[in-house]
């Protein structure tokens, strides 16, 4: 499967936000995500980077 | 492997931007992206959607 962790980097860390992320959409400033098992979570924020072959989705506060 | 092809959604098509994308980072209002080969681009606009599970990213211009 093909789908990646999100994490909030804060202060030097980061927090896992959501698992097997699938979507993901920037909405209105904030950013949409949604994962394998129908669960949805809207952060308030922005992508700081994202690595595919890590699994792995960087968010972070403005 | 978890890679991503990038498309350009335009005038309701998507045109394949770069292939195997493996990471990507918004960057002073441009999207650099990066594919597992090396292959570097700068996109001056914004991601649209991204579904991992498609291993689609759509990019549009603002």
């Amino acid at each position: 499967m093909c789908e990646a962790n999100a994490y909030i980097y804060e202060n030097g860390k980061e927090n896992l936000y959501l698992e097997s992320v699938d979507i993901m959409r920037p909405e209105e400033g904030k950013i949409y995500l949604r994962n394998l098992f129908g669960e949805q979570k809207i952060f308030d924020g922005e992508i700081k980077e994202i690595s595919l072959l890590h699994h792995k989705i960087v968010l972070t506060k403005r």
